[in-house]
């Protein structure tokens, strides 16, 4: 059922009324230095925010054992203790109406950051969430705490607008994204699902149609150490290993060049990165170093499975017994993280067709679609669950590098979307004709 | 004035008849895991050891201050707390008798081992010291527990052999020998110097003619990180550290093509080691590291300062300005151990003269010299303060290796040599003349 242009008038309207509010929150929120295994703090501030919308909430901590069980689960490399999830649900309170529930929405968003790298190499703390020139700056701000933030301040525009959206609503704040997606997978295992899911990663304002699996693996090149006197007697495992990460980077080529047969990829320069992301080895400078490993992480089309991958992979360095002065190599790797398949958002869909309408109505042009070379938490919904995964949201620069920071801009026109989407997607009531017939207080506006 | 052959025949068969309590005495100092600020026990062990024959005990801290006024002192890179030099001197007993003083002598050693990298690799623990098949392993069997032992055993056969010394001996056990050279050099500023020094390293029965200087530095390359879906915004600092590496391999390439101007050097294969001892790079598998270190290792010629080829190496570095892609490289390097320069002993010494003769009474066979192109603490010695410096040493296997061992037959004849070394260089009284004569007991014969 098409929105009421007055509904939708005042649905915007209440956005840029509550945009400060939603900036400050959004600040406060970027102070959280929630990095792996620290986003407690930040999920107490989250947890607050959305019991304070007298949402039903529920936080649990992940449970590698239960994880295990799902193919796609990433591998666990750290302790998971005190590593939770956040759920704050919205109901419609119906019954006392017979009313028609509305269509059900899951807004998820990851609160887990990935490291800030060399402070010297900020302009400012990555945690101090100043905003200069219309941009909202620090690690995470653009992935994705904008987006945690927008998807609370939709939801109160709707009702700031006199609306009650007439789905369930789970606001999701996920830890885990960063690395092995187990997360969302965890709040799926328990027994999350919805008709639709939104996750506002900065995606330029855009759609993201198709994205990658991606898999994260330790290679550990092993070589034979000896003094410096003798080098040649030894041979060096961080030469080595270069030689490694020099076949896995064939393996990479070859995936690139078969990128027309896959379709949405077509157009990428370079769809799958194989990303050497860290290495450590030797021991001692005067030792010919006994070892090297490397962190990889590797992407692969949709379509291809993560075991399939992985026996690639797996093949690749198989193959690989000699480096380039003919010394003996010996390779093992380890799944570290990411174990994941990519996945296409089927053309067609109705949560992309209100997507568009609500897109439209806030920015005024149409909204484009896209394939992002990176992972999203949006094949977990789409793979395991069927849900159609609209991953979309505002305009970034230098995620995961310094300065990283999101147009702020941008954050108010996604934000309206997604409450219009909200809207559309869920059916809306006004309040005023519920007024007495219900004592829920679910009608009121948000902080 | 040349030994008497039944003072060298009696001698000889003394390190025999101690040999086994010599082997037990070194395994027990190989068990002390002597790593690099783990030195303590291991200095316990051979104060005590000293102190039990009536040595002169010294024992001191290193302090970085004292060594910094030193131009060949190293970098120091780790807390000198609790790092000890132990130094145990003996001095004949001349007075009463009013004769000459012999010839003095260092007989210096370290106690410092090189880490023991995986132990996977070992075929039995590095510290159980086991004797198998004429072999003992263990880190820091050669390299260079063996040759402390052989000082002190060397030492007690001439006493046991019924003799005297008739000149000063300094038994010096130093650490820092395996990064800065920073124990023998404490010891010099002291005051500790002798007429000559032997330093019984594993040098596979022969003296070291020439050596090379040795400069540890880290190389830290900056990168610029991203998210790896825009992997070609960032670049890779760990692949502009293999950049940044093949440029110092061109110039000890460069230095190898001199080696037939350096005398001493014109025979070895490859006299000149850069050695990539160590890589740390990135924080995170899917961000493009945006930073990664190098630990190097350089060796330089004898007659080159250390400023000099660290100047070479800082204009080599400075003139990297981009990767093989063309992406600007920034790069700094810093010294972070070693800051020596090389030494010849030169031909024609007293002291090489009188281990000739020592080398063939004990092994049979003439002594043969050769050029190593690792570091040795003789530069301390032979450069800042004229010290003939004879670094001379057992057979061993795979030192800075796994399942490093040294020979026994090798440490019993290096012992023989350095015993009759003592003995000629700084002549000797017989017990019976001096019986009654003095009371100072250094004539007893060691434990």
């Amino acid at each position: 059922m098409p929105l009421d242009p007055r509904h939708a008038r005042a649905i915007l309207d209440a956005v840029d009324a509550n945009f400060d509010a939603q900036l400050a929150f959004t600040q406060d929120l970027v102070r959280h230095p929630s990095l792996r295994n620290q986003e407690s703090s930040a999920q107490d501030f989250l947890y607050e925010a959305m019991a304070a919308r007298r949402l039903e909430m529920d936080r649990w901590e992940l449970d590698p054992a239960d994880l295990a069980t799902y193919p796609g689960a990433g591998a666990v490399a750290v302790p998971y203790t005190d590593m939770t999830n956040v759920v704050g649900t919205y109901t419609p309170a119906l019954e006392d109406l017979e009313r028609e529930e509305g269509r059900s929405l899951i807004l998820n968003g990851h609160v887990d950051v990935v490291p800030e790298g060399p402070l010297a190499e900020w302009s400012r703390s990555p945690w101090d969430a100043a905003i200069v020139d219309g941009w909202l700056y620090g690690r995470g701000s653009g992935d994705m705490k904008a987006g945690l933030a927008a998807n609370l301040f939709a939801f109160d525009a709707v009702l700031a607008a006199g609306l009650v959206p007439q789905g369930r609503i789970h606001f999701q704040s996920v830890v885990e994204e960063e690395c092995t997606g187990n997360g969302s997978l965890a709040a799926l295992q328990r027994g999350y699902t919805a008709d639709a899911v939104i996750i506002p990663e900065p995606e330029e304002n855009m759609l993201v149609r198709a994205n990658v699996g991606v898999i994260w693996f330790k290679v550990r090149v092993r070589g034979n150490p000896t003094h410096p006197r003798e080098m040649t007697k030894g041979f060096n495992a961080i030469d080595a290993a270069h030689t490694v990460m020099a076949r896995l980077r064939e393996l990479e080529r070859a995936w690139n060049a078969e990128k027309s047969s896959h379709r949405y990829f077509e157009d990428l320069e370079h769809p799958i990165n194989f990303n050497l992301g860290g290495i450590q080895g030797g021991d001692w400078p005067s030792s010919v170093p006994a070892w090297c490993e490397l962190d990889v992480r590797i992407a692969l089309y949709p379509g291809m499975g993560a075991d399939e991958a992985w026996g690639h992979i797996q093949e690749c360095l198989g193959r690989i017994d000699q480096d380039e002065l003919g010394n003996p190599i010996s390779t093992a790797a380890t799944r570290t993280g990411f174990y994941s398949e990519g996945y296409v958002l089927e053309e067609g869909s109705d949560a992309e067709e209100v997507l568009r309408t609500s897109h439209r109505a806030a920015f005024g042009e149409e909204l484009q679609t896209f394939t992002t070379p990176g992972y999203l938490d949006g094949r977990v919904f789409a793979l395991y669950a069927g849900i159609p995964a609209l991953v979309y949201g505002p305009v970034s620069e230098a995620i995961h590098g310094y300065d990283e920071r999101v147009e702020l801009e941008s954050v108010r026109r996604v934000t309206k979307s997604i409450a219009l989407f909200i809207a559309e997607w869920c059916g809306v009531a006004e309040q005023a004709q519920l007024a007495g017939a219900t004592s829920a207080g679910h009608g009121e506006a948000g902080l």
